[in-house]
C-alpha cells in the first residue's frame, strides 16, 4: 500500500509518516513548508519506503503531477493552516491552506482513480454549540473560526466526492493536539514569556477557559487503527474526555519549570481571543463504541508536552 | 442604501435586480456572464441608479477594486454555478465559481466594512436527508453532489465571517426556482426534446423524482422582505410545500404544446443522474412563521414556466 500524507512534514503530519511507516505502507510525504518543516522529517532521510514533494498543494497542476507519478492507494490529508489566530488577522490563509489544499487532492483522486482518505477536521466546525450531548450526527455546524468555517468546507466537499466517486472516508474530528514537534500554542507562550520574564505570567482571558487536549500519538493511533473504512463517510469525534483549563496549564509550565508563586495576571473575558471557543467538550461515545480511547488524560497530554518544550 | 448583487446578471440575480430598483436602490450588478446574460439586463441600459462591471467574482483584486470604488451597504450574493449536472462532469467549476466567489466576497466586505449579506444557498446541502421533519437547525449536512458541497462550504464560511465581523447575515435555503429567464434543467429539456421529436419523450429515471418548484418571483419577494435582519445568521428554508414528479412536468409540457398522447419512455432508476436527490421535502415552518408562503403551488410554478418556455 502506498500512502500520500498530505502535510506530511508537519506537527501531525510527520508523526503519522512515522506510524505508516512502522505499519508497513510506502509513504509520498508532500508538504509546502508552511508550518511543516524539514526538521520534522529528517530522521527519514535514506528510508527507501519514504518520498518527499515540496509542493503547494492549493496548486492542482503540481499536486496532479504528483498523483500521476505516484499513483497513491490510500490519501491522509493533515494539511491545513494550524494557526487560528494568524488566520484571523488574514482569512485567506484559511482559504489557500485550508479549503482549497482539500478541493485540490479530492480532485486529483477523482482523475487518477484513488479511492480511500482521511481528513483531518476538527472540533471548530461545532463552533460554541458543544457539550456532552453533541454527537456526530444531532448538531447544526455554526463555526465562529475562518479555520473551523474552512474545515467544514472542506468536509461538505468531501462528502460529495464521497458520493460521487464511492470514495472509502475516514473523518476524524479533533480538538487541540499536543506533543512532540508541536510549534504553537499556549504551552508555548507560556514558556516563552516565563523565559523572557520570571516574575508573573500574563494570560488571556479569565483562564476558565477549559478544552480537552490530546496527546499527538493518541491520535495518530487512532487514525491508523480506523483507516479502512466502508464506501461512504465514517465521521468520529475524537478527542480526550478530560480538560484542562488555561489557569491549570500555566501551573503546570511553573512546576515543570521550578517557578513556584508566580502571580498569574488576567486579562479578563470569557474566551482568550475572538474565534476562541472557550469551553468544549463533546460527545465520544461513538469512537469509544468502537473499541478505542485516549492513553493519556488531558491533563497528562500537557504534561509530557510541557516537559518537551520546556 | 446601495447593493451590490454578485450575480446579478444570472437567472435570479436579475430578477432581484429589478426589484431592488423597485424598492428604491441603488444597484451595482457584477457578473462575469459564465451563466448570466447581457439580455437580462439590457431592460436596465439607461436607468440612473443602475452600474454593471464584468467582472469574475472569484479574482480578489479585481472585486476589490469594486468594493473600494462603489461601497456598497448591502451585498446580495447569487453568484455560482447552478448547473449541477455540469459540474459533475468538472467539479472545479464548483470551486472557482460557486465557493472561491463567496470567500472573495466576504473577504472584500471584511476589507471595506460592508455588514449585510444575503446568500443564495441551497436544499442540496442537506442530500438526501430530507423530510417533512428536517428542519434548518436540526439535522447533519451531507451534500451529494459537488455543487451541494460548495454551498455548504459557502455556508461555514460565511458563519466565521458572520461571527468575526458582525455580520447582518441572511442566508436562504431554496430548492429548484423556476420562471422568466430560466436558462437549463428539465422543463426545457423536454420542450427541446418534444421539439426535435414529438414522436415520444425519454425521461430520466422511473419519472417518480419528485420536487417543490419554487416561481422566481415569489422567491425574490422573500429574499427583499426579509433582508433587514439582527447581527449573526438568520437562515430560512425557504420554498413550497407542494412538489411535481418529472412525469408530470412532461405532462404539464405536452399539454401546453398542444401534443397528446405522447408515449413516455422512462432510461429507469430512482434518480435522473448522480448527485440528483430523488425526492425532498422540508420544514418550512419558521419562514411561514415570519409570515411568508409562497403565492404559487409547485404544479403552478410548473405550468407558467412551461408557457414561457414553448
Amino acid at each position: 500500500m502506498k500512502a500520500l500524507v498530505a502535510g506530511g512534514a508537519g506537527f501531525i503530519g510527520s508523526h503519522l509518516v512515522d506510524a505508516l511507516l512502522a505499519e508497513g505502507y510506502e509513504v509520498v510525504c508532500v508538504d509546502n513548508f508552511f508550518i511543516g518543516t524539514r526538521e520534522n522529517i529528517r530522521h527519514l532521510e535514506g528510508e527507501p519506503r519514504f518520498t518527499f514533494y515540496e509542493q503547494d498543494l492549493s496548486d492542482f497542476d503540481g499536486t496532479l503531477a504528483i498523483f500521476e507519478r505516484e499513483r497513491p492507494d490510500h490519501v491522509f490529508h493533515m494539511a491545513a493552516n494550524s494557526d487560528i489566530q494568524a488566520s484571523a488577522e488574514d482569512p485567506l490563509i484559511e482559504y489557500k491552506n485550508t479549503y482549497s489544499t482539500t478541493f485540490v487532492l479530492l480532485e486529483c483522486m477523482r482523475r487518477t482513480g484513488v479511492k480511500k482518505l482521511f481528513f483531518a477536521s476538527t472540533s471548530a466546525v461545532y463552533g460554541e454549540q458543544m457539550g456532552a450531548e453533541v454527537g456526530e450526527e444531532a448538531v447544526a455546524l455554526k463555526p465562529i473560526s475562518y479555520y473551523g468555517g474552512a474545515k467544514l468546507g472542506s468536509e461538505g466537499i468531501i462528502s460529495a466526492f464521497t458520493y460521487m466517486n464511492d470514495l472509502q472516508t475516514l473523518v476524524f474530528r479533533f480538538p487541540n493536539v499536543i506533543g512532540p514537534r508541536l510549534t504553537h500554542g499556549v504551552i508555548f507562550d507560556f514558556v516563552k514569556r516565563l523565559k523572557a520574564d520570571p516574575s508573573h505570567l500574563r494570560i488571556l482571558g479569565d483562564g476558565r477557559q477549559s478544552k480537552p487536549y490530546i496527546y499527538v500519538m493518541d491520535l495518530v493511533e487512532a487514525i491508523v487503527r480506523f483507516r479502512e473504512v466502508p464506501v461512504g463517510v465514517t465521521l468520529y469525534n475524537v478527542g480526550v474526555e478530560s480538560q484542562t483549563s488555561v489557569t491549570r496549564i500555566g501551573e503546570i509550565v511553573c512546576e515543570k519549570m521550578g517557578l513556584g508563586g508566580i502571580p498569574f495576571e488576567y486579562t479578563g473575558g470569557r474566551g482568550g481571543w475572538k474565534g476562541d471557543v472557550p469551553v468544549f467538550a463533546y460527545d465520544l461515545s461513538r469512537i469509544h463504541t468502537a473499541g478505542w480511547t485516549a492513553k493519556m488524560t488531558s491533563d497528562e497530554a500537557v504534561a509530557r508536552t510541557v516537559e518537551q518544550v520546556v
